[in-house]
């Protein structure tokens, strides 16, 4: 099947040709492990079956670069011959889900025992801190790739654990993620059902809310 | 007053050297006409008042680049050496206010009488059905440069005139405009006070719901 998206391009993975050519071989249903790019694919493959399936909108943002230099040539597309990496002032994906403006970040570990902070950056934190002011669901879905595990982690709880680096903690165990996120487990269709545990908190916060 | 980010970068509008060295000579206070991206320039640095003053959380997604080859020089940044532009699968802004999840999209016009269809594209009008049928809030910014007026108009009332274009319709009268959508009176910060007309759309449709 050729998936489309909305403006009739054809869906193409994030990865590189190499990593293209290698996939068919190594593929397994719900393994995305050893290779940099396949848990973001994961994420990337769930929004658009999301998106095909009128269940979300939610895009992975396009890298910023800044563009230095582009040459038009005639009778043909531009080509951009010297741009820049720029730092995202965000976070990667955001959407809309049954009302909700949800906004997060995947992250993967190839750790066993707890995913580092390092992972996180100061700008992503303040972003998530602006957004859950304004009432967004904002979170972080974490994958542990040696263990083949994926928790969606709410940035209040991530922002909470975040400040705790002042004290020389590193990381957050494992532990911690097993007691406070939500685990999500990956399925054929779609790769990580992310909305699962997005329902999960809903419900969470909003019988909090009740009491 | 040097507005920062809240990654810490410095705020540069989105301009290209040649028009920021002849911005100071031109500029006025409320006026951005004659020149293609002073609109879109007004929109980023109301964004940017809205996230500083705690407000909304609205950023421009960065362009969309499909990257061919990049240069790893020792001891330096990344060098971009070919890409190409890319079409985006959605609208250029989204974000968060008051839990509201808002989508849209800036265009502007020389015209005097209509806004021409043609700066809509196929794929924006599917994207903003799919956002609105999640509960989004979506809408179109539209700028009549030689007017020097502008307007909120929402996207379930753009969708609805879009269709016409099968009975011939080439654009949309200022009178409809003036009719169905919200004018925007610029300002000296933010430029753009759309969620002026945000607030007024939400209490419209509320009003209607509740009858």
């Amino acid at each position: 099947m050729v998936l489309k998206y909305p403006n009739g391009q054809i869906y193409q993975a994030a990865l590189p040709a190499k990593h293209k050519q290698t996939k068919s071989k190594t593929q397994e249903p719900v393994s995305f492990s050893n290779r940099g790019m396949r848990f973001e694919e994961a994420i990337n493959e769930s929004n658009l079956y999301y998106l095909t399936h009128n269940q979300a909108v939610v895009h992975k943002k396009p890298t910023p670069i800044q563009i230095v230099n582009v040459d038009y040539p005639k009778r043909s597309a531009a080509v951009i011959k010297e741009a820049y990496f720029k730092e995202a002032s965000t976070t990667d994906y955001n959407g809309v889900y049954r009302g909700f403006y949800l906004d997060f970040e995947a992250k993967e570990t190839k750790n066993k025992t707890s995913f580092p902070f390092k992972n996180f950056h100061d700008h992503q934190i303040r972003h998530m801190e602006a957004c859950l002011a304004q009432g967004g669901i904002c979170f972080v879905l974490l994958w542990f790739s040696s263990l083949h595990r994926c928790f969606f982690l709410d940035s209040k709880n991530l922002i909470s654990l975040w400040t705790q680096q002042k004290n020389g903690k590193k990381s957050i165990s494992l532990t911690v993620i097993e007691k406070i996120g939500i685990e999500i487990t990956p399925k054929i269709a779609p790769r990580i059902p992310y909305l699962e545990a997005v329902e999960k908190f809903v419900l969470k916060e909003s019988n909090k809310n009740g009491k």
